[in-house]
């Protein structure tokens, strides 16, 4: 479960940073009475006015109870002396959280999350990220392109984003990816994988789980794994789609964060599709980076619970 | 709108019925901090446990907040004393509503919504909802057709459903009407107009504000009036639409609660496009229904806030 | 392939019934030039009028080609002398079909076809089958409904169509089908499996080989076999879909008609996932039945090409 | 309507350029028997072979016939001596146009349309085609950007595209059209208007008639004119979507080539509707722009007929 406060997000954090005022809190717990109101009261006795708040159980007696709430500090905001976000935190997780034994992450929502993306050679997922930053759909920043291939330095160079090339050599994929490692650590908060076509380790997935985001280009579980509009176009299906989920160890079988089609007839050969594919995979991958970027996801077993 | 208590539906209630301690809190008032934390604690103490929350605001400052809140009272539903719904309503009333200027209604979730259904002569939609209801896609009893036309009579004794055949005559419009209350008052808190193909008094409409929900066979607000089908075929559009709104004294301006497309061509020409939004009508009225029957539906000026 | 004629269609055609004077021509063969104009021209010597074509190509140089032709033989609609369907048929078989190895059908679009159902206990498919055609949406007869349960007689007889019990007993499925051959056998063009839960042999698949269409509640490939919603909850997709296709020896195997998906959430569980889908079901079995009774469907190999 | 030879299509082109041996017929004409019988018969007699055809018919008795025909000359492709597509245009026009009043265009497929946007401060349509054509969705050149501001400039240049500042001053509009039809006139055979918000006058929409593509911000006919996303927000409307049309005297009246729509709720406020806009405006506009580059629309009064 992503719910456990990440230890690296904060080790992370520049420590000069002043906090925003703007809080995130995810929670999950066995679900019970009083939740939402032990939640609330203490946000509402510290001074936090929430601005948004969503939830949801499995199963209202003995389920599990997800939430996810955001909140201001007025006084905070306004550069008076009042409750920090800091404060609110250890409030909460001395207070509340282990009242109901929550797995929980209060994040910030003023500090920005450092995105790395890994691709490979082709650009049109690199590229709608790298756009869709410039043009402020989000704010946090991409802080790096890492490429087993040259190929995509000046698509990333042209907006002004560091590119590392880190060719994968038969016998030598530890050492890229120990290498990729060393670029990533402490440098990026997320990472997403833009149709990188190398299959990570299952040490690299563990050391960014739940913040490793790949787009496969099908509607998983259909076609998963290797060439899938091929396949598509030899089952002679009439929608094909692109799945944006968490990288787990398992080869496209991670929790799916976001899907869609695009209705497709006997007229499109692979080419096509593949072309058609493009589109929707650039939109699925952005929507998906997006909701994590807002803390609107939380991992639950291998699904995931969206709040939109 | 939509939030104060409709007198007419308690009054309507039979007295004799039980709470079934499952209730449904909707709640709209100036934003400001402590909401949620009073409303979930008053909940709380009364031993209710929340099941289902979501909320909104236009603005944490200044805004307007709303709120829906499922709940459910597990000593009432296990038939063992305790609190009742109609406890928490009156406790709600005086401790909360009043403090943050709610407008609000707690609607009892086990109580069906008595549904009327006003049809003139295509069938399409009259018969989905039939459908639903006896599929059990709903649980809301349809207590009767009332129509202008004698044609649907047969589809409505189909399903076991009364029919009453009132026709219009020139110039006794308003004693059509008058009768058309007098079946419905008492008897229905819920109209449904499925392609009801006359205009209602502006007398007619304020009697089921917010309780009247009508369909559209457009894309509103592209095609609002008459023969929508035609000007959309004139106006070469490469969709075509339904929308499902509230009704109100202006014609087709109500508050927009569903809308849906589907792709047409050069190739569909008027009879087409009307076989084709059909389909949609039926879908998009269908799901209207459905969200005002399970209170997930608040107005706002013209405009909805619906919960889904 | 799809495309020779089926003699069974021939000599199931009652012997009396005139001609409508309006034709769907189906081909398919290997690509080379001089197609359309050896096709267009016997038509046009005849005195036939192409009021709808549509072809496709796999490559043009060495591929297959496929084409659609509907047309209308004027003297034969207005009763006058003229040739008929019967005689563009036969100058076809010995002009065109040899020249260019075709493999073809010659369909009388006056000829209604005749539909069977056959269904099992859940009746959404074959109410909204039963429903369209009361409504005029497709002209063909609907002449039986055969279920292996009693519970959905009421459905079948209210609108008028004749319901046969089949049950399957335990080493009796052979009897039960034998005994459906026999209803079907000369009174029905088409089989349409409206969520029938028996699996049925291959020696009566291969009897209605590119007639008979099944609607699985999935998005196939995704999810063959058995309880796909259950299993699409448990691997938290965001869109469930629905499947129909040709009915081949391979269960869910078969050439794929036509597919579509809703959106889903974290909110669905199975119950309301088997409610949305139903839907869907709905919606694409009836559309796939309307493009086979409208001669739009050609299958090639595997897969079909559908001509909207 | 379209469909006669543009001559400014033909002055415009390259006269040393050979051509691809590869043509597209469009092609409209009262209906009658014979058109294709006629047209395939010519185009076999010299050689070509039809690799794609779509037609349809506004009524076969009376109405009016659209027919695109895609077609190849092998003899020409390969280099050899053959009837090259110049022979064909002129045997079409002598020996079939005249004898069923058509009006008619046949493009070279391999001579590709030069494309000049027009743009003003929002970058997103002007980015996403430009990376289409980098990325080679089409290969038609986008040979200039104009613009009445500086502010994307840079885009233009970092794609290696020309970049043309005619910036608007008051009462010299007339100036600045004149500028920019000196600038398009043998240069560009296409015009876009990628959310360029400056109203054309009637002389210059004239002088590309067909040939210049707008995006407008709004499902039309609903919101047409200024603020749509603004309009849509305050209609309370669930679906907002894009429309590209060809550009008419008439703001936001001309003939619709493609639209769709993204479903909004309550929560999105202006900013995030214009945000969701741009990925609908996007990729409407792409489409629109790439159904006209492959020659695949016709001009119907105000309708487009579009062969997919």
């Amino acid at each position: 479960m992503a719910i456990e406060p990440h230890p690296e997000a904060d080790r992370d954090a520049p420590a000069s940073q002043a906090h925003s005022g703007r809080g995130r809190l995810l929670v999950s717990c066995p679900d019970r009475p009083g939740i939402v109101a032990a939640v609330s009261r203490l946000l509402y006795d510290l001074g936090a006015n929430i601005s948004d708040a969503d939830q949801h159980s499995t199963d209202p007696s003995g389920g599990t109870f997800f939430m996810r709430m955001a909140f201001e500090l007025p006084a905070a905001r306004e550069g008076r002396d009042g409750v920090t976000l800091d404060a609110v935190r250890d409030a909460f997780g001395r207070e509340v959280a282990p009242r109901f034994a929550m797995r929980w992450r209060m994040a910030d929502a003023g500090r920005p999350k450092r995105v790395a993306v890994l691709a490979s050679k082709v650009e049109h997922c690199l590229q709608e990220l790298l756009w869709r930053r410039r043009a402020g759909e989000f704010d946090d920043p991409i802080v790096m392109v890492i490429s087993n291939h040259q190929r995509l330095r000046s698509v990333a160079e042209s907006f002004g984003v560091p590119f590392h090339h880190l060719p994968v050599r038969e016998g030598e994929t530890a050492a890229q990816e120990e290498r990729a490692l060393e670029l990533l650590e402490g440098t990026a908060d997320v990472v997403v994988l833009a149709r990188y076509m190398q299959v990570l380790s299952p040490a690299f997935v563990a050391r960014y789980r739940e913040r490793m985001i790949n787009i496969h280009h099908s509607f998983l579980p259909a076609f998963s794994g290797g060439r899938p509009y091929h396949r598509a176009y030899e089952r002679g299906v009439k929608l094909i789609g692109a799945t944006a989920h968490y990288v787990t160890e398992e080869l496209d079988q991670g929790p799916i964060i976001e899907q869609d089609v695009v209705r497709v007839s006997h007229r499109q050969r692979v080419p096509e599709l593949v072309r058609l594919g493009r589109e929707i995979e650039r939109r699925v991958l952005a929507r998906a980076v997006q909701l994590h970027l807002e803390d609107r996801i939380l991992v639950h077993g291998n699904k995931t619970i969206v709040f939109e």
